[in-house]
């Protein structure tokens, strides 16, 4: 095991090499460094990654003042004292602050700080233990690694081909979440997180957004009720949410002007921005896959400790987007703490836990990721759906409850409107999913993704209060139904 | 068994009798009737108790304006929506909406529809199983029990005996939570919960509010930062907050006019109302304990199952504040379920389950007791502080962490401040205590309690991954400040 404290060594030879700098990238660097590994990581944009400047962190930055109005908005006596609507200007202030206006000092020098080496440039695999990397100053270098090499490259917007796209020039996501000024008509294609998010937050921040939905739901891999009760309270903000309904062709002459959305219903629209929000695809279509016999741009299958399952003598790991187990931030960073101690671990010549929840493995992507989306109101989940969890073979009971009916709801917001479910596992009595949606519940999923990551029967959650009157007393009423 | 289905029975006779109303009496008399009991429930006052129409209920209809336009104005685009104060009538009217204006048909209804008999009268234990009511009407009635008294009639304000006190009639908690003027300068006398949740609704409905604590910190159960954190805020808000100070007399001559509070450092405050919040007492003085051998005015010891231990043969019972085991009504409302239980069980001759975290033990007032705190900033707390903890002879290490280090925190508010700690039982590996103090923390504490009283490992809450970016991330960096 190498024991340098990192920085630059000049045979370009390091333990671990990193491909992509943001939270996935940045974890597995710092946890590989923790375990004493030299460590080279390989950046071509900023470090921090799509999460901290063009997604996570910047849509939060504007969906917040939205959502806090919205909520003092809902309660008498709060209500009279909002004047006025949120204000554009200094919200987009706010979110080029969180972005650093869009400079990474902060991160690369964290980066520094544990010891990783930054290399700044478009790196490759170049086949095994190998990365080349054209330098952002139009240099070459090749990196090798003794221990590990770790693909945390991420994912794209993914824009369908239509006729009229190059010229429409449509936003993606990053566009949506870097734009200064408030369009006044905004056309959303597509009703996953971003498309609800940004719904949300352009909505509230003065632009007259249409949403447009291919599917008959919004958000449709959280339970149906979620995406019934965001479709409606978006409605209800004015957005005008359209579903079933598909984008054909685009247009905008000149590129200049209006664009207009050819729809399959037969009708067109004009808006004066269009954001395709119509998935993600891998990144990785120009890493060097095809020279360590992989196929470019597809997503990386790994094993419990994120190594790539195809490559046999295992030096390949692949953690975040990737891999495709779950595209969210907080999944890849697990991912990558695990997966970065799993080559710490491995260097060392440690012997692995690799048992269910064991410190080796990433257990959770299979039975508990929780999500929560913070658009209005905030929808959130952990673990499996009702559905999902019948699909998987398991004997299930789901019992919902109406947040409602909640006192610490109806104290949170005049009038609460909200669902909550549970998926009870009959067999082994812990939970496989719960869900949450309604405004103020994104801080009570937690207490949904301890139960279910941990496993904690049912009979012992009836001894975890809830304190009244809060929210979380909807944990009380989905014990009653579930006895009931 | 009596199978009856309740209502008024001829002969007074009863499964069950429940002395008091409140949220715990009438969670029990549910309980029992569950359990195919019949029940008489007696009550002198508003069914639903003093939580519903004088403290919990109110309190968090009068709070919930104030703080959800103090997270508005914390936030940089929201803040600038904001251009005018709370609006107390308005505040007002929702107050009363939420205690029904003080009606309690509902509640009532709601016992009547599961077959409870409710006696609106003072009832008294007159001997074994007996209880003797003075009606409302003037009538007296002799209720007797098969199988269980339960005691349920919680607590009063308890206010020092001070020279002027009769004349200067100080506002008690039900004072404070009902009041539908703004008094222009307010004493408040105690740092406890009353007193900190009191600060931050009058001063926030518009009073000068001056907050008189005779220790040295606020809310002195919790975190000594918690206190800290608290009194930081509310000062910033405007609040007057003195500690180390005691009030020696009070006068408010003719009963009219503004009052004055005489202090032990020489200082006289003047006000226009103020305050006692100084702890409470049993409500155990006029209840009869004197005629089955217990001390009128004392709190009630009791059993895993809430059986009164000095009651030989077990049919008297004590559920919510009585027992002192703590003040709270959700924990009081837990102690109902399984005490309610634990009589249906043993009517019927069905073994209990008395294990520690059983279905018939009351364990988590023992681990796991959560309180929220709903002042601005929100104080929230489950399980043991790390002095409870030592003191009681665990071997254990807390960790901090600044919750403004947090990405999901800082979304909430610019600038946010708060803190949380971990309390770690080093031999059996997990958590004994977990601490948040911050805005917007209430709903996260039920993370906190499902840990605590599920004795999640800590290595397993490594796998319950927090969402990004949520505040709920700071698990995350209280495990990793753990493992450090």
């Amino acid at each position: 095991m190498n024991m340098a404290t990192g920085g630059r060594q000049a045979d370009n030879i390091y333990d671990v090499v990193v491909i992509g700098g943001g939270p996935v990238g940045t974890n597995v660097a710092d946890r590989a460094r923790a375990g004493g590994l030299s460590v080279a990581l390989v950046e071509k944009e900023l470090v921090g990654g799509e999460c901290q400047y063009r997604a996570c962190v910047p849509s939060k930055a504007l969906l917040r003042p939205v959502v806090a109005v919205a909520d003092a908005r809902r309660v008498e006596g709060a209500l009279e004292a909002v004047g006025r609507p949120v204000d554009a200007a200094a919200t987009f202030e706010r979110r080029n602050r969180f972005v650093s206006n869009w400079h990474d000092d902060e991160t690369a020098g964290w980066l520094k700080g544990i010891g990783a080496r930054l290399v700044r440039g478009h790196g490759r695999l170049d086949g095994p233990r190998q990365v080349a990397v054209d330098t952002l100053d139009d240099g070459r270098l090749v990196l090798s690694a003794r221990q590990a090499v770790a693909v945390c490259t991420g994912s794209r917007a993914a824009v369908p081909d239509l006729p009229g796209m190059a010229e429409a020039r449509p936003w993606i996501s990053r566009d949506a979440t870097s734009a200064s000024t408030v369009p006044e008509r905004l056309a959303i294609v597509g009703g996953g997180g971003v498309g609800v998010e940004m719904s949300t937050a352009w909505q509230g921040l003065g632009a007259s957004v249409t949403l447009l939905v291919r599917g008959q739901r919004l958000l449709p891999r959280m339970e149906p009720f979620v995406g019934e009760m965001v479709a409606q309270y978006l409605s209800e903000a004015g957005v005008d949410v359209r579903t079933g309904v598909s984008v054909i062709a685009v247009s905008r002459p000149g590129g200049t002007g209006p664009v207009t959305l050819v729809l399959d219903d037969g009708h067109e629209l004009e808006a004066d921005e269009v954001l395709f929000a119509t998935g993600r695809a891998p990144l990785t279509d120009d890493i060097g896959l095809e020279t360590v016999g992989l196929t470019p741009g597809a997503w990386l299958d790994i094993d419990e400790t994120c190594r790539v399952r195809a490559i046999s003598d295992g030096w390949l790991y692949a953690m975040g987007d990737v891999n495709h187990h779950a595209l969210l931030t907080h999944q890849g960073k697990y991912q990558a703490r695990i997966g970065g101690d799993a080559i710490a671990a491995r260097a060392a010549g440690r012997p692995l836990d690799t048992a269910p929840w064991g410190a080796h493995a990433i257990t959770a992507d299979s039975y508990a990721v929780p999500q929560v989306f913070f658009c209005d109101p905030e929808a959130t989940a952990v673990g499996l759906s009702a559905e999902q969890a019948e699909r998987a073979g398991h004997r299930v009971r789901a019992v919902d409850v109406d947040l409602g009916q909640v006192e610490g709801a109806l104290e949170y917001a005049d009038g609460y409107r909200g669902r909550a479910r549970m998926v009870v596992d009959l067999d082994r009595g812990y939970l496989l999913g719960v869900t949450f949606v309604g405004p103020g519940v994104a801080e009570l999923l937690h207490s949904a993704t301890v139960a279910v990551a941990g496993q904690v029967p049912v009979h012992r959650l009836w001894h975890a209060v809830p304190c009244f009157p809060s929210i979380s007393e909807v944990w009380l009423r989905l014990l009653e139904a579930y006895r009931g």
